[in-house]
């Protein structure tokens, strides 16, 4: 306990993100030398701070991977990402949840509570996953009842993307990655139709399957350059690119064919807002994140469990569930 | 054919609507001696005056409830419902759709392509009911995912209401009605929750499902007193009341409790501007609006259907066909 | 000081609002005896709780009328006036600023900080008035550019939409009020046309003004039946009638004529999430509230104070400020 | 006359886009050998075809630099741009406004009446470069009251911006360009602030000037990389791009730096949907574009007019008006 508005977590249930191994590959060098990583998670709280007034110990808790003082002129307009005393700092520059226990700062702002008893492997996908998916890729987005989107990526945060764009009802949600099994899983998941990279011309069959007009909403899901190609050249006039992915280098913007098309690109860390959101999709039964959980591993077995999570797509993993 | 702008379209199939009960109990005086009723149906395009470019004879249409010119300041504002040479008119200024033939003004606008063979029950609920539901109900009441909505009034309307809400994925819809039957159709068609008035106080039950903090939106589907009453003691703190039945009398607003509530009170006329929206909804198996057809009948026997239609709850009739 | 996120405000300037007087009238029950009144005002921190990180001994500060933890579901939707541990309790529930010192609960979210040196006079009219000016009539009204509105009240809190809604530049704004001189003021202040109740027919008169079309958006800033009344007369199609006064009892809702309008009625207490923004409006000059400043009166002269407030038609008040 | 829809309007003011200029280089692949140039006029109607009706020979009348069919998908959604039968096609794909005559498709919805002997030198700006500045660079930026923000380039389009962002109050306007004369100007048209490129660093001024925390609201005005790159550098988080400016090329973009950021880009053609508020702040004083016009010609001397403003920084030029 370092602050009065910490709370201490001890982690019953954790998982990997893409991050923790962009983290472990040097990709990140705000991460020091012997950090613990993760930022997703689900525990019991084991001591509070004395000002800490909505939890007490005991309380099941649901970790945001975003943290947020909830006074600063961004947490004011929930934009949590960018708290001026908090933001994605969780397994990055301080501690994080791949632990027995973990120091949650800010905790009345970056703890929900969840009901004893919850299904704890759903609930961990509602730490990043989720939001991201839905805050950075749906609403940011602007996925509307009827439309057709395209998702370029199938991976964790595309799967995410693909769960909660339903919350919308759009009419056609065509998945693109290089991955069959991963197309099947998404057609499982609700696609109506995939495009396998590779196989295929993405671009050209897009354009084929909507009259030539592309999508309403392209949600870049991967983060290199290739993909948000696809985006700007699949995006219809008067249509959104929702950036999701995590890019490391630049990309050629075709401002020169895009200035007069009508269209918006969004992108952004997720803010965790609509957590409470998502809590209320999941109790109600119309969000079933744990379909993402692929494999399960013990606290001890963690590297096993990266190791399975780096081999992702040989492994026919989506998520990896770390129980404590 | 009266102007360069008429569509003359040959009637398959139509219905009744509430208000047309109204106009036939002489509700509506604006309606006068000898109109022909209905303003909903689909047909076949049988001529198109001079000025009309999205039509041709053969073509199969959907007959919009709402005439709009799209020329005029309301039109291009999507205000259809206030358009300066249309609105609501057929059935009621002109002559209608419950004809062999109607004459549709500013088709081009007020009439929408459907392929050939569609399912043409369940597009003539996309004349009226269902853009009402959604636009008036569902988009002004501001529904969103996981949210808790309550429907006053289980009959067409509300049932529409239901149906187009789910669009947003609200957490949990709360039907309120004084018939069994319909609240039964209504948990079929997706409530989660249903009240019987009469048999249970409705206001009460509303505030202990939800721990007394009330509902995100409440929607009356009713058009009457006692209905609006309900909505406004249940609505919380911070959230909306849609109202969308047609009232014939004022209601006593209880603005000395609801001023501090931060709330908003939406009406008005469907503008069928999201018509468009619907169409493809429908074509992608997200809208499945023919569940609500349970009485078919001929042209020849429509005043079958008024009987039927107008003695509904006892014939357990919510939509009728009317073949030609 | 009785939790560690309190604030010990000094307060250096205050003022009397119109809820004041209803409270001295009996018309708050609430308010029990002995109670301090008063919840605007500006002064100095003399001394914070353990867990505030905000503010320091020192700093001047801006009192919100609104006390917001920042970490309750509603203040995280930035719906602070229903804040589960705040709202309005300032010289309601607790003790408020019209005293040498005020307690601030949950100070880092209720208060501002200002520059030392800044207009306190002005200030003052952002602890309250003017953010309610703004959210509950001018942005709940959904006021555009080039808009015709009507402000049914020229009060202080009529005043303060008057000055925010030329924020968003409406083309026309029409001040409605019985007192010629406020009239008179209103038009300094911005207003293109008023009407005297009592010597005009202020409906009639709205209307031929617009070519009885009625006014985009009609403001409500008195709080009896008969100028809601007057709201739902003069409200276009489309339009919306935003209500900022505080009603003691019920209204007569036109639902009969108003339901086929498409319109919006919105209500409710301010909740000061637009402070950030009248700050940065108030440093570069695009707002002068300290127009709104008709009288001064040092602290020990209160009781003349509220004489003279009490009786502003008579003195030609509109705010008075009082000086610690 | 080709079509009903038609009208034929006799031009007596129109004016030189930058775009004209671009036609006359050869950048316009599309505009063939002999086509009349100019988009943008005032005039009087002529004649009309058989189905127009808003329109009478003897009107004046406001040419729309974008035809909008008012019928088809996108005219429905108020994407005008990009309108099935019109769109940018004066001056473009058929004959202009540079002419004695000048036929205007789809007449009903790509004109606007206003009243003889109104600022016909105003309403010129409002066929495109002042609907431009709105929709494409205020309103897809939205700039809000309080808000600082910077716009690229103080050419015409730049001053549009300038000019319409103040409907919105923003705090602080920092204009960035090469020219002295035209930051002099841009001062005089509301900019609190200016910034020399060349001269001074832009990216670093303006990171100074706000805290480093970049502006609300980047607009680009010009059309080039440079320009483009000042504005990705100088976007606050949470804030937004606006693109207005017409691009040749490829645009660099950050993406790797700005994935974090949460934040916008937008960028299009003008709809011209916002014309009906921008004839309404006309009329109401709050907009004054006339002020645009630096230099006036006959129609006989439009080889000069086009010079002058071919070398409009020479000139000191910012809109010629050629009178008929």
């Amino acid at each position: 306990m370092q602050k009065p508005t910490d709370v201490i977590v001890k982690i019953t249930r954790t998982t990997i993100c893409g991050t923790d191994l962009h983290i472990l590959k040097g990709d990140v060098p705000a991460v020091t030398e012997g950090r613990t990583l993760g930022h997703e998670g689900v525990g019991v709280v084991e001591a509070v701070g004395s000002a800490v007034e909505n939890f007490k110990p005991g309380d099941t808790v649901l970790v945001s991977c975003v943290t947020s003082c909830g006074k600063c002129a961004n947490c004011k307009r929930q934009l949590y990402a960018h708290c001026a005393d908090g933001g994605w700092i969780l397994g990055h520059l301080i501690d994080g949840t791949q632990a027995e226990y973990v120091r949650i700062p800010h905790g009345d702002n970056s703890l929900y509570p969840v009901p004893a008893g919850a299904d704890e492997e759903a609930l961990v996908m509602l730490s990043d996953i989720m939001p991201t998916g839905l805050e950075i890729g749906v609403q940011a987005g602007g996925v509307k009842p009827g439309d057709t989107i395209a998702i370029v990526g199938a991976g964790p945060v595309g799967m995410s993307i693909l769960l909660t764009a339903q919350f919308y009802s759009p009419g056609r949600i065509i998945m693109i990655d290089m991955d069959p099994s991963r197309l099947a899983l998404a057609r499982q998941f609700g696609a109506t139709d995939t495009i396998q990279v590779g196989a295929e011309d993405a671009v050209a069959r897009v354009l084929e399957m909507t009259g030539s007009l592309g999508v309403d909403v392209a949600i870049e899901a991967v983060g290199v350059p290739a993909t948000f190609d696809i985006c700007q050249k699949i995006v219809s006039a008067g249509g959104n690119i929702a950036n999701v992915g995590v890019h490391g280098k630049p990309v050629e913007l075709h401002i020169e064919e895009l200035w007069i098309k009508n269209i918006n690109i969004s992108m952004g860390l997720v803010c965790t807002s609509t957590t409470p959101m998502l809590l209320k999709t999941l109790s109600s039964g119309k969000l079933d994140p744990a379909r993402l959980v692929t494999h399960r591993f013990a606290m001890d077995d963690i590297l096993h469990a990266y190791e399975v999570f780096g081999n992702a797509a040989r492994e026919k993993a989506i998520k990896v569930i770390i129980n404590a």
